[in-house]
């Protein structure tokens, strides 16, 4: 068998296959192991002690019991009251839409992968903030699209540079953006902008798609529509992951008709269905106004390690640091002096027992090479103050 | 809103959802509607009877008994104890992989899917059985490759066809086989041609795909190892559906370890991983030998429905029609008198009161135009007979 297993194919995989690098779970877990108790600021997850387990397993043991007709194939589109249940969802968000514009799917991330094999082939070009979050970045990469990077202030992406990059190139099919508790900026984009983003997709027939997956954990401030409510061709993803738990992978997209059929075809040869006793049981965890009050008190709970995170920055930063100020969402975006690059500082502050995501991860250009992310959602907030500490520390290190 | 509201953006879609045409369900649908009483021969799922619920949903209970850990995100590859469990059942089939060879996905749908992402680009060529899996062939169609359709004989692929294939296009980037009770034909490929199959692929470098769904349920004959056990270069595609349940959406593949890289960094921008409550509940169930004695139990069920179909096959069938003598799997493929259409008896049999997949859905090229799948596994032994009868008499109107 020597001639057999010496054999490799790699040579015949496909182009879009160039683009997978190192991973970056990689290079954080070589980072936490720099320190002996390292303080973590890199989950997007939801906190462990918000994960309603005890709702779900009852949810789960109701499902059992009468699980014969979820155990065959169906469902591709989504288990039909769990859909009926996300239109009223969404209309509190002021999106009107029916059961049938909606598809359920593997957390937004398929919504998203499925949406762009919809739309994306090679020679397009999708827009995205700058900086973005860098899972869409690694979708859009894997279709071999230009990737258009469009600047942010702090209140999202600019109006004015995104219509010069329309205007610029004739091959852009789609928008992306995170308006709302930015990943991984916070920002909350102004309704204004929001009408204008619109408006200007519109103008050049172009598609927009809307990444909502905080929306739902607003801790202050001003609630803004989405933009979905404001443009019915959008395409929104949103999902449980967030307000329910990652590991069961439940998601969706609401879209027009024709792009919810055609990302259904395209789900019946990808993997047929999410699986079909967990989209039950989600939707018997979410009824009755549970998940209303569940996402009440996540943002209570988040809003106050929010607070920790922002009044330790306040007291730990050295000057010419400057960070966001979010309404919403997981994220915090730190701002370096210009003279610190963010890898430097991703290197360097491993050493003092602070991990966090550089921000040239989320920056399509590579430019935004000062500034981090920090993510306070699954930190204690005893930990956030040691964590800021040392950040402080490391950032001063390097002055 | 009215302007918002006529905007469509399908003009936008990218070129591979060209190939999406109406659903078969929907012809499958009208089909059942022409008779009150229809019986169903269109079935590629497990028997509800055989669906072993009362213990997937102990395991289940088991599961969410102390679920914190299962659900953040992780697990992209799969729940390392059930990868380990993989390793075990497919070295009862000869086949020696370690764990970290193995992927679990949603169904073995999505692990082709994603194996197909890692190998085929526009210009490829992949080479298929005819007739072949219908599934299969609508995967392939998305990635805008051509497809090279090899013919069979009663034991499966011919291997002088598949040479002159090979030699005759420079651009094949692998061959798709279902060697072992091949959906739809029942055959079973003999081990001299799994050898040469091996041989040819190694000769002519290309991958293998061998998409094993049924090899579990062997009801008579001689078992005949996988071609994954002669070739470690081989992609093997194994799944839980046939023989736990489809709606649980739990499948893997076993290949190279290049291979399985690029699969998972694939499927970390696709849908990040299964739902890892499922797949604690799938390896929990199947553990302590349980799923050794329940394919047992499925054989002798699925043993008595094909003897019953082949029996009132030989005793409803007129003269001129032929059929498969499957030793394992759900189907029977039958071959029509050659004056008769696959579609045109789909159509009449319907209104005799018996629905089931014409021959010409699983050719590629559209030739096989007079032979007809039936599969026995979810219809009872008196339902069979009924089925047989009407179907025999349908036939004979078409004489």
């Amino acid at each position: 068998m020597s001639q057999v297993a010496t054999r490799s194919l790699s040579d015949r995989f496909a182009d879009r296959t160039n683009v997978f690098g190192t991973s970056i779970w990689t290079s954080i877990l070589s980072h936490k192991e720099k320190h002996p108790d390292p303080v973590y600021f890199g989950d997007g997850a939801p906190a462990p002690e918000l994960l309603p387990i005890s709702r779900l397993a009852h949810a789960s043991a109701h499902v059992w019991e009468d699980a014969t007709s979820a155990l065959n194939y169906g469902d591709s589109q989504g288990y039909l009251p769990l859909r009926e249940w996300i239109v009223n969802h969404v209309a509190n968000r002021g999106i009107d839409a029916e059961a049938n514009q909606i598809i359920v799917t593997a957390g937004s991330t398929q919504a998203l992968d499925l949406a762009a094999r919809v739309f994306l082939q090679e020679g397009d070009a999708v827009i995205v903030e700058n900086p973005t979050f860098l899972g869409a970045l690694e979708i859009f990469h894997t279709f071999g699209v230009e990737i258009i990077a469009v600047d942010c202030d702090e209140s999202g992406m600019r109006m004015d540079k995104l219509q010069d990059a329309l205007a610029a190139h004739t091959n852009v099919k789609l928008i992306y953006t995170i308006p709302t508790f930015q990943n991984p900026a916070g920002s909350n984009l102004p309704l204004d902008r929001r009408q204008r983003l619109a408006e200007l997709a519109r103008e050049y027939h172009v598609a927009v798609f809307e990444d909502d997956p905080y929306g739902d954990l607003q801790y202050s401030g001003e609630v803004i529509p989405p933009i979905k409510s404001l443009d019915d061709q959008v395409v929104y993803f949103g999902t449980f992951s967030k307000v329910i738990a990652p590991g069961l992978r439940v998601g969706y997209a609401v879209a027009p008709q024709d792009v919810i059929t055609t990302m259904l075809a395209t789900r019946e040869v990808s993997d047929i269905s999410n699986d079909r006793i967990t989209m039950r049981t989600v939707y018997h965890t979410v009824q009755d106004g549970f998940l209303t009050g569940h996402i009440q008190e996540c943002c209570d709970f988040y809003r106050s390690r929010r607070d920790a995170m922002l009044a330790a920055l306040e007291r730990e930063m050295p000057a010419g640091v400057s960070w966001s100020k979010p309404d919403g969402g997981f994220f915090v975006w730190i701002t370096l002096p210009s003279h610190i690059d963010s890898e430097r500082m991703f290197d360097v502050a491993a050493n003092y027992g602070v991990v966090f995501f550089p921000g040239e991860w989320f920056d399509p250009e590579h430019r935004n090479n000062h500034a981090i992310r920090l993510s306070f959602s699954t930190v204690a907030e005893d930990r956030i103050a040691v964590g800021i500490k040392r950040l402080g520390e490391a950032i001063r290190s390097l002055q």
